[in-house]
């Protein structure tokens, strides 16, 4: 099972994407994801690289970024992305009530998703512009 | 195979969501979703209180709340929602350049949320406050 | 991409599934799914075989056998299989009364399912027997 | 990250809320489900009211009910709400020969959905009534 | 819940599935999923019986089939099934470069199937032959 | 809802991405599924170069790595990726015969990944090395 490398451990070539993600986060340290993904020095370049482009604030800030992420993150069931982008998504400025409304949005989302689905219920022509 | 119910053809239970909805959204007609739903009226009269509650703007505006939608239903693969909620989101305010934002987080999000689940990354004590 | 097998092109192999599906159900033809599967013999007799064991009534009568098929299918999106299993469960006596019921449960399902995820519920003790 | 509210704790509104569920399904407390959505009043009372509507008996029983929502569950991968509706199935009359059923159903509706979907199997005329 | 029934407490019919696990894969025990799955003796045989089938080296190897499995669990986010079939994997030749490969192949994939449904994009000609 | 942008009507950004895919992949045009995203120049180039490095024969061959695009297409249900990589993977060699054992492969997993959701079988000591 992989584990994670440490700071200390790492190939320069790590070490240089790790000392990246600080700087521009301004944090002490990366998070388990960025050091299990230091196992394939190639996927944890390219994915940071993907990340830091997609995430930069542009016609959308990064609080409502970071919500797309979480809620994402909530429909796939994926614990440590719900954990790690619920902290960023606050950090970033979702107060609670925010969090609040983004889990009702989701859970009303997936249930309509479903009875779209059974229903099976074509596009509207309206929508089919 | 369930066929829509129209205005015409609807119970005076299934008009009153229909005349609510069409005053709601200010539209002349409701989208095809609820002429389907309308096969069941309690269901019917419940999923529309609760979106309508849901939809409000409140902490989050109405714009942010159909493009956490849409990225539901995208990770999802509801066709209908799609072609739905995007059609919502832009009314709302969503610019192609903020789709495509969107898109790129969606997208994002679904390949961590597979790199975190497949290197079995545990939540990092920072994240469990 | 794959075209239906036929039955009179089908191989003897073949010809022998069809054979089966036709006389347990009672048809005088088997549907696309098995037209297709037909690419494949061992999947093809490999798979009847699991679904004529699998949805035999047993503890769960056939009807309820059907509407978790049909369950599961919307849950997933997948359309060919909410048509099939939705016409099955009607044949095997699901009332539309029934679907939307159904509908309702798998609408609710998913969406407390994202609830659940999102606020990181943990399981209580007492369902831990 | 949220935690637990618990009764002592909780304003009127969270209050009359965790009354009603206790006083309905009878028991002596919330489950943790429950404790968690009450960080949002809003969402907790309404969800609570959905529920409470869709899982009383009608053209379904209890039971059935119960076992469709563990199957969406199942298939969701939400350990919290198959663990909470796997004990409320069992509760409403579900044996364990009953779950293994519905557990190789489910197993089965999976397996055919991608069967369906990678075969790019057409629906039948037949089932587009 | 579930418990694991081990081979000293397991019916004749389970031993009888048990040992050929064991005699197939050379092992001193079956692993977990073996042990609940007993619970249902039906579907413990039929999914032993099957899997055999299916993971037998055949047009494809053995660690190409074991890969393929891994990057369905890894997609699904089942946590069982992304250690056990990433140790099979493993055992069958998959080296830690493999797996970096396919991790980021998985990723690609589930980041590109939510573009594709969020542009709507429609299959090409090319593709419907 | 988008349209494709084609060779003749696209942007110097865009056709410089378009022309790096046709030179690498050795084709006249490129399909849909670029004509669409490049709607996002931004998105375009980024998702060209990552695919193209992942993609890229390393410790895995072609062959390979586009079956495993597939099998996650498959389970994903995203019928443009099924029909595109479905078509990639056949050029880069998939007989018929392995894509009939790539399907029963995706439909086992998808079946024993519920499996042991639903019977929540905890990891094996064994597998956490």
């Amino acid at each position: 099972m992989p584990k994670p490398i440490h700071y200390a451990d790492a190939s320069a070539e790590v070490r240089a994407v790790f000392d990246d993600i600080k700087a521009t986060r301004g944090v002490p340290d990366v998070n388990n994801f960025w050091k299990y993904l230091a196992h394939d020095p190639v996927t944890l370049a390219r994915t940071w690289e993907s990340v830091k482009q997609v995430m930069t604030p542009g016609a959308l800030d990064a609080r409502t970024k970071e919500m797309i992420y979480l809620a994402v993150s909530v429909t796939n069931g994926c614990e440590y992305c719900i954990a790690s982008h619920g902290a960023a998504a606050r950090k970033a400025g979702m107060s609670e009530a925010m969090f609040g409304e983004l889990m009702a949005v989701v859970g009303m989302a997936n249930e309509t998703n479903r009875l779209a689905n059974g229903y099976r219920v074509p596009v509207d022509a309206a929508f089919e512009w």
